[in-house]
């Protein structure tokens, strides 16, 4: 059976039992699932359900409950345990790796969060707080501090051994062989292991060419590493070199994922955090100072309109096609712009090689706005029987498909050199950018060959 | 040293090195690299160079030089084996992996594809036609057929020297485990194996209640299961549930920046194919389709505006506003429009949620279009001195922007249910809805309360 409908017919059965108050059986099917999908099923029923479920697993099985609660995401996973008492909260939160309690922890309210802070420095459980003392989004912020360490003196058969002691380590694929100062000196795979005599020294068999990832790099970089190498783990190292943690390729889909959201979410004027599920006030807040800054703009192009106004009143028709202009210029605008950002995100485009981007981008905008503005000078001219309209039109919106095609190459190179995110480089700028330039100059060409247009009648 | 200053160091010697023709230095340096760095080096050379780079390279390190070639993307690397002979780009493709090979035969000029096809028909080598016959984008595509698969009789000492015979075979990590009839049974991890004594039976090891996808299934389901799951590997059946393949994480990595690529385009109306450096004259023709709908949109939008003519030359100020509605309305709707494809996407928001994602969006879109209708009517009034022409822009942004809200989040569910793809309900068709509604509303009510606004002179 798909996965899909599994977890649709979980759901059914959970939502059932909730509703005749079974708790027993709701227990017994709860615990049956796998934590992602008791993410899933909690997504989908309501806050008080989610509350009630969440409550009755937690009793009995608190480490399926606590990675169940981890994947649904920290801000909601922390609302579940936010009104919990503080030893509780830290009981619960030893349940997970420390990544995953540090990133709940974050999102906990304010005093609570410091509290069970305090707590975990009093109880001197290493971790949690270290990793919260990384700036956010780096490598720190991420790994995994509990990583599998090895002497580069053990043998293979020692080292084997070593494994057994320490069964609840997660997801070792590949040792990792460190000096007597903790400095990190080599990596063995799990299947390399396998395949040599127990005698082996770890130092014959180890890699000692590999990558790591010092502590303060930025996330989005790990996860650029981690998928063009296809590795599985990247060990992360302090300014000494000296072994701290482990990024595995899980945390890495995670943030191509989160980067990519926000990637997509900042070409649209979207805060990075928003999601579905946002409550209303929240991502009205968000949204508002954006579509303010769009107010601006837009009453911006409304004055180069208001410069033409007597011109609009000899030829309305000017009045009509704007739309067209504009609307034509924004999105060939948009077009160049995604392509870019992109570009720049996958690391295909960089300084060295964006002259060939723009090249080609003012190429495309140059033909397509030839194509185009052909088309709608030959639609005006039918529509209102007036070819010097249609000639002005054609005219402005090749000139502003060009701009547009240079502007959305350009920007988001810019910005990218001055160490700004290129994809705040978003559509509202640049369509304000290709609205006032199109307006300008289709009104414009109107006002200087206003002698040559039929007049209103 | 970061990764990416090391890459930049390197390319600037590799493009010494061949301004000066040092050949033998030059492979020296290229044969050092991984194939990563050295796609991304391949990628910022010019073509001529790219290709004397890559037959330098291929002639003494095949394997290297066709890592790097399918690293660089299914389409460039074709090109660079493109001029080969069948023979010789059979050999070079029998270097790669089958799903990799696949990728690149895909791209291969017809003729030259189908020959290589029938030669590896005719020499009986396995796995690459076959995996050219599923579907595009399914799991049958993305998978290795060359999956390790051991009977489920053994025992753990047994597998360990299978596996010691197979060195060859890639990242394996866990072992599965087949009937006589090749049906999956069960997994075992390597470590698992590690761990037990060999006399041990893998039957007694081994998890029997694991996730398989069958081949035919989307990527896009393959990679949201790995993904929320934290799997390293997925096995892939036939509709008998006979191992067939393994997909790898690396892989899913290529599918979920893709999927995002594929999102992130398709709102913006580009095609899911093109990216930064696609020949200009491809991409002209790639995006020509969606701009000239855009036309056929903008076109529509004004002769909304030809029906309102008189007003407008009775009342400027009307064209005067007109970009504001319009754009507050489309800049609204593109970020509804974008949580919603994005929650999609992500799994979060199912046709079981979606009246709460509808109430949330309608609620936001209320609430900016009260406080910014407010504000635009305030500007407006300042600027015409008409507080009517005020009263009438507040009150079309108002009900623009809940239209908006409305549109953005309904018609991504209703495509999705349909089983379009949800981002095809683009920017462009959107906001031409905002554009015509806007304009009906507003120079609609303009005609309405002519008789109320300030008449230009």
């Amino acid at each position: 059976m798909p996965a899909q409908r599994r977890i649709d017919l979980v759901l059914e059965s959970v939502k059932r039992l909730q509703r005749i108050g079974a708790t027993a059986n709701l227990l017994n099917l709860l615990q049956k699932q796998r934590p992602a999908d008791l993410a899933q099923i909690f997504s989908e029923i309501s806050e008080k359900d989610r509350r009630d479920a969440f409550t009755l697993l937690v009793d009995r099985y608190s480490r399926l409950a606590m990675e169940a609660l981890s994947e649904l995401g920290p801000e909601e996973g922390a609302s579940l345990i936010a009104d919990r008492s503080v030893e509780e909260a830290v009981r619960l939160l030893e349940e997970l790796p420390s990544d995953d309690a540090a990133a709940l922890i974050d999102h906990l309210p304010g005093t609570l969060s410091s509290q069970v802070l305090d707590y975990l420095k009093h109880k001197d459980v290493g971790g949690v707080q270290e990793l919260l003392e990384y700036a956010e989004q780096t490598a720190g912020r991420i790994m995994n501090p509990n990583v599998f360490a090895l002497s580069e003196d053990l043998t293979a058969g020692e080292a084997i051994a070593e494994l057994q002691k320490n069964k609840d380590v997660e997801m070792v694929f590949y040792l990792y062989a460190v000096d007597a100062r903790r400095h990190l000196v080599g990596v063995v795979s799990l299947r390399r292991l396998l395949l040599v005599s127990p005698e082996t020294p770890l130092k014959r068999i180890m890699t000692t060419d590999m990558l790591s990832m010092r502590v303060d790099a930025d996330q989005e970089e790990v996860a650029q590493v981690v998928a063009s190498y296809n590795l599985l783990a990247m060990p992360v190292v302090d300014e000494e070199h000296k072994l701290v943690g482990v990024i595995t390729v899980d945390d890495v889909i995670d943030v191509i994922k989160d980067e990519a959201t926000e990637d997509i979410y900042r070409l649209a004027g979207v805060a990075g955090d928003e999601h579905v599920f946002t409550p209303p006030r929240e991502a009205l807040r968000k949204r508002l100072p954006w579509l303010a800054i769009n107010l601006g703009t837009a009453v911006l192009a409304a004055s180069v309109v208001s410069l033409f106004q007597d011109t609009i009143k000899e030829v309305v028709a000017l009045a009509i096609f704007m739309p067209v202009v504009a609307g034509m210029g924004g999105n060939a605008a948009t077009q160049t712009l995604t392509v870019t950002v992109r570009g720049i995100a996958l690391g295909e485009l960089t300084w060295g090689n964006s002259r060939k981007a723009l090249v080609k981008e003012v190429l495309v905008g140059l033909g397509n706005g030839l194509i185009l503005g052909f088309i709608a000078a030959g639609v005006a001219w039918v529509m209102e029987g007036d070819p010097v309209l249609g000639l002005i039109l054609g005219l402005a919106l090749v000139l502003n498909m060009v701009v547009a095609a240079t502007a959305g190459t350009l920007i988001p190179i810019v910005l990218r050199a001055l160490k700004v995110d290129p994809a705040l480089a978003s559509s509202v700028f640049i369509t304000t950018l290709t609205d006032v330039f199109g307006f300008l100059v289709f009104l414009g060409l109107g006002a200087a060959f206003l002698d040559y247009l039929r007049v209103a009648v």
